[in-house]
């Protein structure tokens, strides 16, 4: 692919500045991009490497691009403009479409123009499949779902009955959609299962990262929002709801009937407990067991970082003995203020402040 | 589906109060549910909600349909009579019977009738399928595999060699079931691989959810007890055994041969080390790691709960100076002994005592 | 099979005494080993067993040997000698070769000689596989890629486009290599994706445990080095690079652009996080959450073991309010010095050193 830097600043919608007949063939990173590729800087402090680079063009701000002399993309966000830049170079990959006779569609299925089914896809009846669609092999789609336009699904995934799968969806590899929730009533120490008989909705623009599960709904239905982006391994329990333009990253887990709001970022391995609420815009870091709800806009961590593994273990053990030293601490206090060694303006603070401060 | 409250009640035994004649036609929860609608109620808490339902029959306790007038179905468990009456009108969906000859079937497999059999599936010879087992598209069985009656794997399933699994047991999609255990001898620094020749055992009613792995013994067999349901993403090391009626929520991990007992519950994300015992009717909370035996009955927590990240990261730090600030204390206290501020009676609390009570 | 002690000897390269002539069929445990069979012990305080033993041969170290009676393999290395002995008895079960006409292969595609496809296996164009290669069913192979001699792949795995796999290597059913890495630019609160146009590079003799993904690289290569093994459900990130003979057990996660060095091991449960580094020979304990470089060597661990709940409750309500404890403490001790309670000579401890220690 042959592209002028004037003709990409057109199709991502922002300036430029020197060669705009240059003539750029590709992307590549700062450090190796040679005079026919284009590259990107976010970071101001790296502006210093940019004199170096053999870089065609490079995507700045415009602080960054300001008196400098070079070819350049101004942005007022050059990581997006990237983005747009690197998909231009690099749109998803679409098959040319067809339909398999080597795929089995089992009758009322409907599937609209410019399709690519490949060979041992396997389609249930009263599904539809809107215009654009790409499945790739070994694919299984129960009944009665509908997958909207340009949607990609690719090998070994499973979309069980009654989804509802959004358009420009994009599913990776060992994904289940629909598998059922947990839900069992005990009786006698045995465990009965609960039909699970609501479905899931995965809305547009959602990214389904590989091996990951989202269980249907009990009644009702497991919500993925508009535009939320999963990495690999992420768990999804029944009846839980996700708004939109959220991120979870990989090997989170989210249990039964919790409610995730919009802009929500819930880093790698994190979990949270069922029937609670993340508020918009929250933040949840890494490896964190979230157990009450978090309130819009709030940041929270339970993370235990690595230490040497001595330094740990002394620390962990210490922990487990701390009630009995703060108790400890707390007669140290009273036995030396009855003995009017420390008197009343010897404050060492206030446990009633800090609890308070801690209740929230 | 119509039912009578009359008939519903004897088929799920329980008796009925009201209007023995009401059509039903399905569940709901109870604040949708309409009148030809049946839903049921657990939380005592909750009957004020009672007189509000449209529902055509509510699954109450007994206490709750004392004195009250409406239809009702009156169980010791309401829950699980909730869970009968589901199954009574959602039962597992049997396709009709058949064997696909789409399906790949080596020769020397025995599949009893009325057995659903999909396209794509690939069945190893020396494998015996019992009466009213289906498989669904994509499943992978390997040699010499037992399969019980009326058992139900979704989609993408992979079952392999020598694996025996029992009865009405139901497996959901993206699982694996008897891959190699991890085992590995070092020298001069490479891994040399032992080889799995053990099996894996799933016994009758056992549930796997979708993205499970468990992996075969190294000799002997990883053993899932009767009626144990597992969430998805579950791993099981290899030579594991669990007993009947456990519960393993999503992205547990159990290490190699230890031993789970029956009618245990492991919330999700928790992890358990090798070669320990978790005794019967024991609990682990959610994000919990298990590095010692535990025993029968008891209840186990490990989690650090997500706070303010500034908190956390105070809390934190502050761990890991406990030590010193403990060996502080401890050194204040001798000298204020030494030095006759604190007396003989002057109690702080006894280190001993602490971690003897800290001891097991 | 039926090997001679003498023989098995030669074959794995190493001393025996006692009965060269013994005709051995098989592996089993040291307690139940019978006198046709081999078994192996590497603990010697477990040596007053061997007395008992009614194995036909059992794999020691010299030091176990002397002087003993009995039928011997002497090792320097016996549980090494064991992986040996039991791939003797037990080679990785190699199929029939052939190309099932029920596998679909695009064109461009070349397949070597002795290679294994089986039906409802999927190979795209570009894809070159080396000689002795076997592939299960409803595995899925993109464009362009290669695996080298002897690799094997079981059942319902995905290789996506451009992946490069080694000779040897063994990847376990459900396992993804290739899907796309995790990244977006954000724009106005929508997340806009960053097409991962790097790749995957497996090297010879890894195993991949089931239900591992691995992202491939955003531009540059995602590598997983010679002789490393995964265990089940592990997740790699893109641009993640991990050297030689590591070890990765199940459930570890790795962010993107970390570099693993060579003979690592990182136990279950745990994270990295990105960018990070953990040098050649380091140890990671279980579910531990790595957010700093690792020296090479180190032994790190992040682990907050289960206790009994309450218990484990109290230390973690102590742990909010230990910030507030050590402010305490360090009042107190200034307030009992300003008075001349405690004196210059009464040492607690010097915070200014614990810090010090602590800020490796």
């Amino acid at each position: 692919m042959n592209l002028s830097v004037r003709h990409i600043a057109e199709q991502v919608h922002c300036e430029w500045v020197g060669e705009g007949d240059r003539i750029i063939t590709g992307i590549a990173p700062l450090e190796t991009a040679g005079p026919n590729q284009i590259t990107f800087l976010t970071n101001p402090r790296l502006a210093k490497f940019l004199d170096q680079s053999q870089a065609g063009c490079i995507i700045v701000s415009k602080k960054v691009a300001q008196g400098r002399a070079g070819t350049f993309l101004v942005s007022g966000n050059p990581y997006y403009t990237f983005a747009l830049v690197s998909q231009l170079f690099h749109p998803l990959a679409r098959p040319r479409p067809g339909i398999s006779d080597q795929a089995v569609i089992e009758e009322n299925v409907s599937i609209a123009e410019a399709c690519c089914i490949y060979p041992f896809v396997y389609i249930s009846s009263g599904t539809h499949i809107g215009p654009g669609v790409t499945i790739f092999p070994h694919v299984f789609i129960g009944r009665d779902v509908t997958i909207g336009q340009d949607t990609y699904i690719y090998a070994n995934v499973t979309i069980r009955e009654n989804v509802r799968i959004g358009q420009r969806v994009i599913i990776h590899s060992g994904t289940v959609v629909g598998s059922d929730g947990y839900g069992f009533a005990t009786e006698a120490g045995a465990h009965y299962k609960i039909p699970q008989i609501g479905n899931v909705i995965i809305e547009d623009e959602v990214e389904l990262g590989a091996g990951v599960t989202i269980d249907r709904g009990t009644l009702g239905s497991t919500v993925i929002g508009r535009g939320t982006k999963f990495d690999n391994q992420v768990h999804i329990a029944h009846n839980v709801t996700i708004g939109e333009h959220s991120l979870l990253v990989a090997q989170v887990g989210i249990a039964g009937s919790t409610h995730i709001g919009k802009h929500v970022t819930i880093a790698g391995k994190s979990g949270v407990s069922g029937h609670l609420t993340v508020g918009d815009n929250a933040s949840i870091a890494a490896a964190t067991a979230v157990i009450k709800s978090v309130k819009p806009g709030a940041i929270v961590s339970g993370i235990l970082p690595a230490r040497e593994i001595h330094k740990a273990h002394r620390s962990i053990a210490a922990l487990f003995r701390l009630p009995h030293f703060i108790t400890k601490l707390t007669r140290l206090e009273k036995i030396l203020r009855a003995k009017g060694i420390l008197e009343l303006d010897d404050r060492l603070g206030s446990d009633t402040d800090d609890l308070s401060s801690e209740s929230e």
